[in-house]
């Protein structure tokens, strides 16, 4: 799953940028999902007296709306992007407005005092209203979605890559960085996404609570065993985490 | 996870015996989540020319809204009550309006005639605005929320049990009956949770966390594929316990 944030100051062609993206992926043929967030404290997405306002104020502590067109599931509670991804197996994923997050970035502006104040080096494209006067800043691209949405999807295309685990630089630095920084790597070039060793080895396997080595000709041996199986189930979805039990 | 529907007509209570008995179960320390069934065709629980709703035209196929304090996932789809139950890890999960799930029933009525509407053999308790007339009907107790919480609780408590799985008859009739059936068989006292065979077995499947419930002929598959290379590798020894972890 490819994922990328689009973010910049209100008026500036954010949600105007993402929607042309969003038509310009699907015309492509992609699967696309989108996160938006939002930055005003009073947020509610239900009325209040609703009836799912009414279960949350009893005191439910996750509420779902299913109509006829929809299902709105709704945690009271501010969800880490990461928690969120587990809901989507989409081609690209667009965040709105979403800068935690160590993906590739677009940033919409009015200018470049306002590019100025967002830059860092996980930003590959500029877009948005700045784009009426100017075609790059520092390097990068600024692409306007309203005239030129192909080039900006084609960069998208070139750019963007599968999103990386986000571990803690003690958990986890074998490829010689942190997730942050292997990210940034990869944006600008200087590493690729197959550096990430994670990536690498899939399958762990316990026998009474002791990790039992297994060199990759076995991995392989006992991941097709279960995948073979497991992937008939309903349930599977690729990428998965995926863990059998045998005698609990 | 216990899951019970509370269904009836429109203005019978339902909404107030539901914030009644989520209110009661958080008393006694129960984690609760719910879901609302909406019956218009016209829902839509973003406004139109939000944000999200124009990730949505744009073409988005699940869209989150992310605020300080709530997080929503929109499905731009219906889902099954089994899919939306996937979501949930709750001591208990109440529905309301919510008729073709095979779970134990609460009818919410104004009179008898509502009441022989909807009864079936799930249902093991009734509540609402008839209760302030009667207080049983056909051996179901007639209980009301407002006044008699800890009583209609009580019972929530003794006859809500741990969800059955929703197999095909034709893929599991382990136990010797269907799902429902046995769900009909354990409200009426006639059977018990463990006869459903499914929860007996040596062996467990998560996918993402969400615990995959097998029929017996695909339990024996796995657990065959599994030992069959696991028994020969150093470490091995009948009865121990082992958990292979994929994709983590």
């Amino acid at each position: 799953m490819k994922v990328f944030s689009v973010f910049g100051i209100t008026q500036s062609g954010k949600t105007t940028t993402i929607e042309n993206i969003i038509k310009e992926l699907k015309k492509r043929r992609y699967s696309v999902g989108s996160v938006k967030e939002i930055h005003y404290e009073e947020f509610a997405i239900d009325d209040e007296g609703s009836n799912t306002s009414r279960h949350k104020r009893a005191g439910a502590e996750l509420v779902t709306a299913r109509g006829y067109y929809e299902t709105d599931i709704l945690f009271p509670r501010r969800l880490s992007v990461e928690e969120i991804l587990k809901f989507y197996q989409h081609d690209y994923v667009v965040l709105e407005g979403v800068t935690d997050s160590n993906v590739p970035k677009i940033i919409t502006a009015h200018n470049i005092e306002e590019i100025e104040e967002r830059l860092d080096r996980t930003v590959f494209a500029i877009s948005g209203r700045v784009s009426n006067e100017i075609n790059e800043y520092k390097g990068i691209p600024i692409i306007s979605s309203i005239t030129d949405i192909e080039k900006l999807v084609d960069l998208i295309e070139e750019k963007v890559f599968e999103k990386l685990p986000q571990f803690l630089e003690e958990c986890c630095s074998s490829c010689g960085y942190s997730c942050n920084e292997l990210t940034e790597k990869i944006i600008r070039g200087e590493a690729k996404r197959e550096d990430c060793s994670i990536s690498q080895s899939n399958i762990k396997l316990t026998i009474n609570d002791n990790d039992i080595p297994m060199v990759p000709f076995v991995q392989n041996i006992l991941y097709n065993s279960v995948i073979g199986v497991v992937k008939e189930l309903q349930g599977y979805q690729k990428d998965h985490k995926i863990i059998v039990k045998i005698g609990e």
